[in-house]
């Protein structure tokens, strides 16, 4: 029997996927499980994308362009005029969801063996991304002690090294919900120019922005115009993660250009996504405004709610559904393992990822967990509940 | 400004997208082109495939399973045991096409610098998924001469290296609509056997086979189930190109597993396309006989008309709907842009695809175009007038 790839065998199984099968049993043992552990939210789909596709009346459904529908790339790119982002359809690759817009992104502008800088904890695929390209994620370590904030320009100096090709933020982050202020953009940009790296800017959680807190998007930044590569997706936004439409979008010419070569090697992105996510920008301002508010107020409860348990920090996000949170638990991954194997209350218990797998270092994030707040008020209620209950009786739980 | 990455350097742009400007052109100037360049066949889509998106009612339009739908899979499993393909649901990743097939199979089973050997002419675009992974794509040759039969067990001896790790097959093969025969297989059977190679088998065509013959799989190949890997896609099958998607099966759980890595890092396959294949497996025997008849008069007429022209030569394919033709021209490239730029027979033109793509041997396909016979009889016969005019004229006319 013919072996597999090391590039296969190195491939990361995600730590969340590990604890699917303790999920499944507590189900089957009648526990109710409550999913803080996912990015996938209960809100709905904008009406009116779900009924476009209802209307679609293709009789052959063909490829599309390669860089997407032109339709859909007309009015994506007002879409970006009127966030102050100045591109044109052009300037863009519509992708199969902003997971194939980072491959590509990461194909076009990093060769095997050059390296990425990206603040951790990160989004776990990044990991799987760059391993597929070769590439060598650096993490610079970021802490819940500063809510995340981007480490100082001389943190990053102490890690560009000549393989040093990119920096990649998520902003509004995934895992912790930070959302970088002005003043943190600006000494990226800083070292962006000063090393002519490329920066790229997953910012697929923009219009989840809170406090009065207005996103700036890395397309905004002066002088690097040439050097940013936004990852964008209508996942999130939209509420439609399964549609699989995104966007690879630059101001650099050679970068399109290169990415398109890599679009047209397979063919197109899904058709009738495009058609959702083309009506979905006529979504209105009331729907952005009930999701807000619907955030909002799950996110206040948590934070607070999660800061009354003993021993538990949960800094207050700014953006995104997410948050990492500190634990009094000796590691995380058992506690996960534990919540779902070996505990209930009335019948009920929480899944959450482990922080440990948003981490590149080895060893760090033990003692914390990233939670969606994706869940209904009252199932968050009692997801906190469980919690609070199981830190209780938790046989790992350090005591500071 | 950064630079772009070698890989995105090296990354070929298509012949065929090379032309598109001409024919545009064209276009613009009054003239008719006839498409016989391309894949995307006007067969209509199944009624029955849009109709199930059309009735699709969920209010958030979630992420799918990694692996794909588990309703489609149980489906798609029990279609393919009716074909004599011994599988079920767990050994099969759906995944966004078949282009995304054919890299993760490439990713789970060869590293960087591995080898593949793949009989030329074959679907350019294995070049662009053999770079994106660092594969090294050994052509062995086939040709018109033969009506592009596989090369005999001593040709694959002699470029079988330490580094070769797999072999790839088309089958009905684009572009030279070649059907593999039960020897040919055998054959291959054996070398994959003795060498412990992967033997990956692109059967996206399957359905399309004619005079009689039916289609061997490779995962009917007795003693080899561990070391196939069929690359499968919905596009050809239903007509429904657009929907992306394929999958990749393997009896072998090692390559199963690893692909599934690969797989949740781009979390899911598009929920709507998998929404209008599950549907699509209960189109009726009807359509397919329809499309059968439609496909041999096609070929019928084009193969005859092509062949009574002065120094064409056009085998008579037994699969898929493409065929390689040797033309009296000096250069496939010049002539297909000529045909495009310079000219016109009442207003009217033809776009092929000129073979040099097709051929990882530098220099190899000059006298040969790819002829798709995806158009309607009435607009073939106008098309093969066209080129026969045009042949009449060409500058670069080669009298053998």
């Amino acid at each position: 029997m013919p072996k597999i790839s090391k590039k296969g065998e190195s491939m990361p199984a995600s730590p969340i996927r590990k604890l699917v099968p303790y999920a499944e049993a507590a189900k089957k043992n009648g526990i109710k499980v409550y999913h803080l552990n996912i990015g996938q939210p209960d809100i709905i789909t904008p009406p009116l994308a779900l009924e476009a596709v209802k209307k679609y009346d293709a009789k052959v459904i063909e490829y599309s362009h390669s860089a997407g529908n032109e339709s859909y790339r007309k009015k994506l790119a007002k879409y970006y005029q009127n966030t102050g982002i100045n591109i044109d359809e052009n300037d863009m690759i519509i992708t199969t969801g902003g997971s194939e817009a980072i491959t590509v992104a990461m194909m076009s502008c990093l060769d095997a063996g050059d390296e990425i800088i990206i603040p951790e904890p990160f989004y776990t695929n990044y990991n799987a991304f760059a391993l597929q390209a070769g590439i060598k994620v650096v993490p610079i370590k970021t802490t819940i002690a500063n809510d995340f904030a981007l480490p100082a320009i001389a943190e990053f100096e102490k890690i560009i090294s000549p393989q040093t090709k990119a920096i990649m933020i998520c902003n509004p982050n995934n895992p912790t919900g930070y959302l970088y202020s002005a003043i943190e953009l600006e000494s990226l940009r800083q070292i962006v120019l000063k090393y002519d790296l490329y920066l790229f800017a997953d910012e697929v959680y923009r219009e989840f922005c809170y406090d009065g807190n207005s996103h700036i998007s890395c397309m905004m930044l002066k002088d690097i115009e040439q050097n940013v590569v936004l990852i964008d997706s209508v996942s999130k936004r939209y509420s439609m993660c399964g549609v699989r439409i995104g966007a690879l979008i630059s101001k650099n010419k050679n970068v399109v250009e290169t990415a398109m070569r890599f679009a047209q090697a397979r063919l197109c992105p899904p058709s009738y996504g495009q058609i959702a996510a083309e009506a979905a920008l006529e979504t209105s301002a009331d729907y952005f405004t009930d999701v807000y508010n619907e955030y909002i107020m799950r996110r206040n409860y948590m934070v607070e709610a999660l800061n009354k348990i003993d021993g538990v920090y949960c800094p207050k996000p700014k953006g995104a559904f997410y948050t990492v949170v500190k634990l009094p638990v000796d590691d995380s991954d058992k506690f996960a393992r534990w919540l779902l194997e070996d505990f209930e209350y009335e019948k009920q218990t929480v899944m959450v990822a482990p922080a440990t797998g948003f981490y590149a270092s080895a060893g760090t994030g033990k003692n914390e967990v990233r939670i969606a707040y994706v869940l209904k008020i009252e199932d968050l209620k009692n997801a906190i509940i469980c919690l609070e209950k199981a830190l209780k009786v938790y046989p790992g739980k350090v005591v500071e």
